[in-house]
């Protein structure tokens, strides 16, 4: 118990300094990476929590904000929670998401694409396909600005 | 034919001028989104003139590629121009190509991203959806390093 002890104190200590050492310096790509890997982590903890509101705080709250798809194309925060909401009027509809091959490439700095698979796990079916996401960096952080979302056909 | 001649004239020394006087600077935003929608029109005269290899220049020719849709995700220029091969093997099957309702989005000076809609006119059919694009402005000019295509399903 002492040495585990020990072992989070140096790793706690070490993340403190780590952080002190980072103060002031503009992100690596990598922590930008890791900051855009975390709003989609918090889109599917929302989903799966059955919370569409929080999930949608992944999204740009902005009347240009679009979402492409087999539907078409549609424009607008406001517009793709509703899609959302319509789509996935229960917890039965929504299943639990997982989201899968992540690949981010960094277009700017307040700017990247991400590149991944989707799934839905429900008690009648396990929809899945791939997606394609432009993030723009927002004063309150990373935000998707377009999404494009297939259903992939065949198993 | 004088008065037009005129015109004609005035015209090319106007466009001359344009030229001379913006050589040096930084291209505007929107000299940019010439370049990338000259890029996609070039894509049009060539896929309507058959020709797969001409419409393939305006992806960047890197393994790294990548062509996402209801087929999953399709990596390398080369994969992406063996499945237009398969997909459409003759000029009946390629029809006539349209692109329509282009947005461009600037995301830095070398990246943006591009959405818009396409339509095939075929003898038997008129297939059409809605695409996103990523390009890079690389030193052979802009290319799509990214293509996101969906088959729009209803009328």
């Amino acid at each position: 118990m002492k040495s585990l002890c020990g072992v989070l104190i140096v790793a706690t200590l070490a993340s403190g300094l780590a952080g002190t050492v980072g103060a002031g310096f503009k992100p690596a790509p990598t922590a930008r990476e890791a900051a855009i890997r975390n709003v989609l982590e918090a889109q599917v903890a929302a989903w799966n929590d059955g919370d569409i509101d929080r999930f949608m705080k992944g999204y740009w709250n902005s009347p240009a904000t679009t979402f492409a798809g087999a539907a078409g194309l549609k424009r607008g925060w406001q517009s793709v929670l509703e899609r959302y909401r319509h789509d996935y009027p229960n917890r039965q509809a929504m299943g639990m998401l997982e989201f899968s091959d992540l690949e981010v490439t960094m277009l700017a700095p307040d700017a990247a694409l991400v590149i991944g698979r989707w799934r839905l796990e429900r008690a009648q079916d396990r929809p899945g396909g791939v997606f394609t996401l432009v993030f723009r960096k927002f004063p309150e952080g990373w935000r998707i600005i377009h999404d494009h979302t297939s259903v992939m056909l065949g198993p």
